[in-house]
């Protein structure tokens, strides 16, 4: 099978406009195939707060209220993926970009939550993976936006993480997956306070091990139990590091590589 | 050859959810394959002005400048144009939202002025057809924004009449087009106080004959010299309404049909 690059960037680079290009620059060289998933960064939370319009967070999510679905779609959507598409074009690697609505690439539903109401935030249910394979086999790099849609006509935001995972999920029967989440450290460390300390490799056993020694830190234990997910549902490989090292990330000289075995 | 509708829709549908609904549901049902061009109505200035950026007109166009085409590429490329696609997804009518970067479907350059610089407004190059033809084969509607890119990464506010005029040029070799141009009135108007008069078809004899004798209103001249240079591109027929009446315009009993004869 051919090989599939879905990655994952987040604030840490789209906030900074000299990194971010950088980082397109080595992503458009990759010859392989490749999707680019997009969060939105602090663009979001500054357009909101020039409009007057407050964020309610609540265990570090964003309750998006109607105002707040609004920006979060201009803003991811509109200005950092058409921005991210025409950076890619000038680098001569044909991009188009996509919120789930586009093509019902994403179908998602609004969140069920017993007790909170995280307002207009979408849980994936299943991604086109037809339409998206139409796009890669016609050399046509994908870059998401992290929107949604439900079908019934309503957008919903949703997390860059989780999409991330659903699309490698959802494109390993058809390719050689390896997904790729970038984020502000080097890779899972030992020391959380020492970049130097990165994890090459964590599989099952290890990540257990470690886990029940309290050596993984609280928002990594997401991170890692979806990369597990992601293997079981036949992705073939998930690392874990810094965008900046894009390069070393997929020729294993940087970042940690989560494996099944 | 098949049949290709290429609709321009403008502010005055766009401001108004209702109308917008409407005019959605209509849209999504016309069996025949379809694009969709729309502009961003007042939504951009109104967004400008609680940003408290100033827009700058020059013989009633916008001036772009950097803050500007942030404003619009969130407005135009995000707010409006996935929120259209998720309600004509709601319609059962697969629709997929571009930009002129997306695919490189749009090439633009930054428009040049012996006196006045416009900012980053873009006269359109070339349109994608073989990228557009390849989506509407697969049954999926296209929706453009205004937003076009210059293949240098800098993306440029472009005029959604000339996008939808250069589209209906460019499909033209592949589908027989016709191009609907909605505006606020029924069509172009002997007195144009009086929505009631107005003239069903023009040719361009008789647009010439009207011209001379100062019947065609100043705003409607530039609407009729790029309907009468898209009949001589190829495009089968021109018509001039308003979106509400979208079946009429079609059948031919609403409008102003523009044509070569």
């Amino acid at each position: 099978m051919a090989k599939l690059y879905v990655i994952k960037i987040g604030g840490n680079i789209i906030d900074d406009d000299a990194k971010l290009a950088s980082f397109l620059k080595d992503f458009a060289s990759l010859e392989e195939k490749k999707i680019l998933v997009h969060g939105g960064g602090k663009l979001a939370t500054r357009l909101a707060e020039k409009l007057g319009i407050k964020q309610q967070l609540v265990d570090g999510r964003r309750i998006t209220d109607a105002e707040t679905l609004k920006i979060v779609t201009m803003v991811y959507a509109g200005y950092v993926n058409k921005n991210i598409v025409a950076a890619l074009q000038a680098n001569h690697c044909n991009a188009i970009g996509l919120c789930g609505a586009d093509g019902d690439a994403i179908l998602a539903h609004k969140r069920q939550h017993p007790v909170l109401d995280y307002g207009f935030v979408g849980d994936v249910d299943v991604i086109n993976a037809e339409l998206i394979n139409s796009l890669l086999e016609k050399n046509i790099t994908v870059v998401f936006a992290p929107i949604t849609h439900d079908q019934q006509g309503q957008l919903l935001n949703t997390n860059a993480d989780t999409i991330a995972q659903e699309i490698a999920k959802g494109m390993s029967d058809l390719y050689d997956v390896e997904l790729i989440f970038s984020f502000e450290k080097s890779g899972v460390l030992l020391d959380t306070d020492d970049d130097t300390t990165v994890i090459p490799e964590i599989n099952l056993s290890y990540y257990l091990q470690l886990k029940s020694k309290s050596k993984i830190f609280a928002g990594m234990i997401p991170k890692l139990d979806n990369a597990f997910t992601a293997l079981k549902s036949g992705v073939g490989k998930v690392i874990i590091g810094k965008a900046e090292n894009l390069k070393e990330l997929i020729n294993g000289s940087s970042g940690t590589t989560i494996t099944n075995e």
